[in-house]
């Protein structure tokens, strides 16, 4: 399969702004997130911010750990997790959380835990949404494994909720941005998902563009 | 493996302001970003959200998309993609893209195109960031399938760099929410990575809290 000839004449490279960079050099925000997991048996958290949801129902989530890692070899061995977002006004613990090991260090004190269902997945008092989450699947890659996860119960509190669902701007969740290494917050509301494209494609409807 | 006694009972349930919520149900920001593939040999585009780095090094990316999806069916065939990074202001034409099934509507001129490397992963020049995917490894899970690839190369303009990086406030992308279903722009710096925590270790060192 190749692309239209057109398409490249188009765009001569005289005309092109575009440059590359090197590959780890794109700066996406991903949502600042601790994970919780028993390593040898002792709580332990780490600061984790490559994560998504991996299929819709039931709802999963995949979640990316370094094989060093202690939580990595927690996960392997207990098959459970927490996923925990904090706000930003726990930033510096966030921080800490990934700059240290928990095979040298204690985190198992750093929060106040509580426990859902599962026995090896502690959750973070202080965070306003946590998420319980049951191994299924692991893919083994380079450096990393992407742990696959059924996501077995949600936390939260009602003082973060709005017509009963978690609003964004009462948790008020952590970004961060690599490799310029930057938190941030979430900014303002700049429209409605599957809807503020409806005018653009009442337009193209009536320009026929649409059957 | 459980956990130890003592911390349930530090937690008494009649002490917990935690409630469990829907499990779709919970709204972590995730960058909006929008897939570019070939299908059946056209240009196609769709709106996709649910994406993490998977792999440190080397770089890979990994993205889930509804096995429904014409977008789905391309990456099948071609083995390419690119996910485009829009800015706010892109915010009606980005959520159009997800409104609309290629398979119904043509989406090849929606933006302009250029290409990199590979013949069937389209990137929009719009875009203040676009990346160049070769699919590696396909994970079928119950509605979705998780594509793993490698990134190929990152492009971006000068005008989106700040110390030869990009710049998440110049390149000012778009988070989705959901189920809420909003977009939000990136807010304001609330610290540094992988050193806002220092202050804290430090004090946890001169308490002999860490050796």
């Amino acid at each position: 399969m190749s692309y239209p000839a057109s398409l490249s004449l188009m765009f001569p490279s005289s005309d092109m702004d575009k440059i590359t960079i090197e590959k780890n050099l794109f700066c996406l925000p991903w949502t600042q997130t601790i994970l919780g997991t028993h390593f040898e048996g002792k709580v332990n958290f780490m600061a984790l911010a490559w994560l998504t949801r991996v299929n819709y129902s039931p709802p999963m989530l995949g979640i990316c750990v370094n094989k060093q890692h202690a939580s990595h070899a927690a996960i392997v061995s207990t098959k459970e997790f927490s996923v925990n977002v904090p706000t930003v006004d726990m930033v510096e613990i966030t921080d800490y959380a990934g700059l240290v090991s928990g095979r040298r260090v204690d985190k198992s004190k750093l929060f106040e835990v509580f426990y859902g269902e599962l026995k090896s997945a502690p959750m973070i008092r202080e965070c306003p949404v946590t998420i319980e989450c049951r191994l299924t699947e692991t893919v083994s890659l380079p450096t990393n494994s992407f742990f696959i996860s059924e996501i077995v119960a949600v936390y939260t509190e009602e003082t973060f909720l709005t017509d009963g669902k978690p609003d964004v701007k009462k948790i008020n969740p952590i970004l961060l941005t690599m490799p310029d290494n930057r938190f941030w917050s979430v900014g303002y509301c700049v429209g409605k998902a599957w809807s503020a494209g409806s005018g653009l494609r009442e337009r193209k409807k009536e320009h026929g563009q649409e059957e």
